[in-house]
């Protein structure tokens, strides 16, 4: 298809043009809906600057209507002649309206369209992942609530501390969540702002009216400088995927756990066949391959991340070509993100403690911090020499229910704070 | 000095003690206030739950009192033996006040401690960066109105696209840092809670009051879960440099600009001469090396983001010596943005736009995207077909006051929006 | 297609299997040659150790000829259910041999089928990208010859320092390429041993001899220890993605270059049109995207060999799913290298020098260190009283070529030591 | 002190000088001997190319020696105001030798003289880090000799796989340093270049002759060309920085491993006591507090190497005074890997198998693969059919020696290769 910028006479060499297109267009399929929204909200602001007479944007709306549903319907490509969707949408536009067409590009530039694509892009997929933390958070704090008087050993330094339960650790992740979902919150709070209008990143001289196209695409504000509407690529896109690589932190904590408490050694829980893979080799394996490649796939995201702040350093004011191969790290994380949401849930549904192996288990040692605030609550024994006393101590017969119940601090296992968590299921 | 956990007996070997050791003391100097706050709160907490009396936890808190006055007064070390801050205010309790010093450790771990102390470390210096983030943004406004009609290049792909201003760039920055310290407070209040109850990781059974010592030591709410203060390491250091390489960002951009207007080929600034250092070998050279070195520094800190991030890949839940690693790259990346906020605005101080040099750089190329916007509005050309026509036009005379006067989009160099961000400064 | 491990009556969750299939099947495809090549090696092993016939052996061997054909031809895909190649290559052994195909998985694992099939990818790629090196330090030598006495500024800190020349730079672009072919030479050497044989990490009680299909497939040693061969996964990775940063730190440099001396302040070359891309908005724009991309590549190719440090970290002993993920990083950062190292081959046939526009941009100063070396030489003056004396004067009208002839200390501009250069070209 | 730039009447802000000495004067310090080598060098240079006399020269070298002496002695020191060690050793000849002194920057600049000084820094600890992993792969191979026949399970997937020995895992750690091994000197040999004479980037026009002052400094090549001497900091200290994380990638696996194989579940060996440090709240702990730094440090490392790539990139040719950055990764990476290869040594010396605690933890399904190949062997059986039928077989009494001694493959259990490593040792 014709390139924007072609003018006659000028040819660009083919691997030249290869190279520049790279993969791009295949992520522009992502960004179309977006971008054709943006579109749409860009049409009503130029016939507000009277650029556009009101047919001429009903035309143009209709047009993209109709595009969005042939999208939708997956009968449009990119091809990497059509360099990216900008370029589709336009000569869409000026196929089948012609000279109408040609003005849908006034007051803008692919610099501010990509901005605003993409930032619509984010905010969108920070509200699907907040109802998908919630939702998985929910997931864990049931489970801690069936599973809150389950023993299990805590562990510090993988070495068993003291006794806690199956609860505590699904409460642990459940917070976790909550947090991350909190942190995706502040995340869409703080880039929820339109960078239409940014054009090149110099503004124009067409009255276009930027508060009005914002309120259009839903953005609560706009990105007031045009310049830095360029400056903040890299900024905005890393302050995202540190939401995400948040997220992976969580999952991996859970998925780390997990592998450990299911070898032969531990054998901490039933897991669900359905959730393993075999070996070509060893006919007996069941491997949890799925929660090895949640902890994988936390390092790919922190990588993606990286990457965006690498692509950002160094760079002087204005639109670079870099920021093109930011896409790439932003979409492929977000694909990341929900599917390991997504089977983490899954996971979690099949995996069953196994209370009386763990029982035997625990060690007598896990007891020595209780044996000394025993000596301190009951004999009143300044905590450094009951410690002292305590290394020497037998634990006895301790009944593992009592000693749990007993611990009544606030999040500690014998007092969960599970209402705590989900009032704030509650308030989203 | 004396381990807290050593019991008589044992001996670790040497080249083992120094190796975990690490330069962890040097780093424990500065966390020595927030521990000896955190410690004063755990007191309180300890009489209310009736582990001191009123007589003891006074004495405390006045040894504690006397302690701070030392650490202020530059009197306390840690050393290498002493192992970290906590090993030392026990101590120091235990020599002072004997069996009641020996209390002061019930119902905490160093665990929760230093989370707290780190914790506290951080909100405290959230709160000073983003004054001075602040601060900043008000001097590039105050240059930015100072410089409003000045004309500069502006640049997309290093290439002059379109006019612009000084004080269109200045702005520029100014919202960036605005986003920036608005970026700090959202992560001040999401780390908002208070660590200290979650002991070792698992509660305890000691009826402590976490909300009572969390508002003692000013914080918004408690972290419930106690495994979940554990797992978190890494997680809520990772969010606080995430703050940091946001400003780092703006700064490297404000950098790299700077270095590339005060070439000999663009020279669009006179540079104070205090600003600049020597070549050994060229006596000519007069280098912003200061500025260099704020660009170099922005990679510093996303490495010690990234470090933290690596540190907690992949543990299981609960404590892990690892974590202690955490402290260096959060204290150098807080000394870093501190130091490059301030000498930011010093440079800034020292820099003016020779607006004769810059016009004569303008090349007539600039004005090729004005030219097709006035055939749009003049002479309603469809946006498409104006700009190939332009494309072969010449600019001719152009007064540049009326073009850059001309750009009236909100954000342009015609219509700057300073009232707007003035207005976060004040509505902080 | 049918699972290696499936066994009867089990069934995965379809999401568990789709989250662990991932996208590793589109990856496979690039793998399979090299699977095809392993499992020829591995099936003339099974032949030498008595677990297939002769003839058995020589219908294996058509049948992989046979499908190695398909592959070339593209008529062979590798689906979503198929998993992996290596299924892809058993099932198909197996659906045209029956009994005999069932044989080929003998003493192998899945496992050193991957670590062999990805170590011949790598070593087959180290020995293209290295050529492709030479060949491009080659172009940089020959266009350092032809400039060699064109005169440009030479820069510390972005500011002018001493006089030098086009060819002095394109001469560092070399000798940099030169010492890259070098490293990735010594990866190549480092890395070529054979996993095949460690099976699942535990070696094989079936009498396989390692050195011969080592040496079938062209390795020079058998990498020793089975467990090892798992264990190297991510530390190999590395390496060979070290080489491959160190190719595009080197063409990143080069290209930041000439996006700076293509700037219009600058303007040191004439850009062949060919080589730029245009804007939507600005007619005028011809921008060196190709090479914004290449350095925006190089951060691509930096967090991709971070990405595979991050997944090995903190594994223990043996096979994981985690290193599953280091297949993209790997094939992605071959294509960027092969790509790069074309285009800027492209670029630089482009690349005019003009020497006329350069020498009006030469400052005075530049000279100021000849003066200083000058009192030096001439009057015996102690360089640092002869520093200070050059900082206050005149450098007058200075030749240029004499000015660069005279600076003869190997490696300088009037001493490029090309013949040096060119004679690493020829011992490779 | 004086610095060598410094005309009369500049004056630089106090701040920007605090700045940008940063904390370089304490890096420093570790530079000081290289540089005084390569000043020695430098000398004899200057002296080759009359513009010292013999007499100077001599005067020199004994002022010199009398610094290193000093240095040695800890009495020389270099503070903030001082700027670097160059100039501490040009001022203190200077105040020695008055003009003679003021010679010895001829033909020189801190450019090269740093990274001359940072060059023979790294070669020196290339020399030292590849004998110590020598001596700590020879530690493993005795242990892997001495417990050659302890049965211990191998994992994948964290999963009991196949049967293995102590002595397998401990030969494959020792393959894996001699790798390591085998890089850091590829390494060596790589950057055995001389950067001297190099000057500011752009050579000189002094008669210096490269390669007798490389000669001198022990170098094998000269850096030929004296841009590229420049353009390659940051590449130079990835590469070296690659050596040690390979390095701690092995001893990080090593960590995990034994981290592992030590919890209570495990508890495959026992550890002596002076290896471990306790716990503040819980008396019985005794931690493997050492490994987890081990692996901690792996990860300190990793972001190290990042660093420098993040301070490269984007970098123009020529010094920019980011570089300097590059000094403490470098320095601090150096420390780390010196530091573990030993404690990794001694714990090494600590750690006991255990092996009727072991044999009681192997399950039955670890056989599965074994009766696989014996249906594949004794049955004649297609390895996929067996695989199948050994699904559901029982593995009965198995005799784990003679289930090790028959993986007879070349680095299985049973056939460890141990003298083909152990050449390798000899071999240097």
């Amino acid at each position: 298809m014709t390139k924007l910028w072609k003018k006659s006479g000028t040819k660009t060499n083919p691997d030249i043009e290869k190279y520049t297109a790279g993969t791009d267009y295949l992520f522009d399929r992502v960004l179309m809906p977006f971008d054709i929204a943006a579109s749409r909200a860009h049409a009503k602001g130029l016939e507000k600057a009277h650029i556009l007479s009101k047919d001429e944007l009903t035309k143009i709306l209709a047009t993209l209507d109709e595009l969005e549903t042939s999208v939708e319907a997956g009968t449009v490509t990119i091809t990497p002649e059509d360099e990216d969707c900008h370029t589709v949408i336009e000569n869409h536009l000026v196929e089948k309206l012609g000279d109408i067409g040609k003005k849908i590009h006034t007051a803008r530039s692919r610099n501010d369209q990509v901005a605003t694509a993409v930032r619509l892009y984010m905010t969108h997929h920070l509200s699907i992942m907040h109802a998908a933390l919630h939702a998985l958070a929910a997931k864990f704090l049931d489970y801690a609530q069936v599973h809150q008087h389950v023993p299990i050993p805590g562990y510090s330094h993988t070495q068993q501390a003291m006794l806690t339960t199956v609860g505590h650790y699904a409460a642990a992740y459940a917070e976790s969540l909550l947090d991350d979902a909190d942190f995706l919150k502040a995340v869409e709070s703080l880039i929820d702002k339109s960078p239409l209008g940014g054009a090149a990143g110099f503004g124009t001289s067409i009255p276009i009216d930027r508060d009005f196209t914002a309120k259009e695409m839903g953005f609560g504000r706009v990105q007031v400088n045009s310049l830095y509407v360029q400056n903040s690529r890299g900024k905005i896109e890393s302050l995202y995927l540190e939401g995400l690589a948040q997220v992976m932190l969580t999952l991996q904590r859970f998925a780390s756990d997990v592998l450990l408490f299911t070898t032969q050694e531990f054998d901490f829980f039933d897991v669900d066949e359905s959730l393993t893979t075999g070996s070509s080799i060893m006919p007996h394996k069941k491997n949890l391959d799925v929660l090895e490649l949640v902890r994988g796939n936390g390092s790919v995201v922190i990588a993606d991340q990286l990457s965006v702040k690498e692509l950002a350093k160094g760079l002087t004011s204005g639109y670079h070509r870099d920021v093109q191969l930011m896409k790439k790290p932003l979409f492929e994380s977000t694909t990341i993100v929900a599917e390991s949401i997504e089977v983490v849930g899954i996971v979690l549904g099949g995996l069953l403690p196994k209370p009386q192996h763990i029982e035997k288990k625990i060690t007598d040692d896990i007891f020595t911090a209780d044996i000394a605030n025993e000596l301190v609550q009951k004999e009143g024994m300044p905590f450094r020499d009951a410690y002292k006393k305590a290394a020497d101590a037998k634990a006895g017969n301790v009944d593992l229910k009592k000693n749990i119940a007993s611990k009544k601090s606030l999040g500690a296992p014998g007092n969960l704070g599970l209402d705590i968590l989900r009032k704030r299921l509650r308030h989203k």
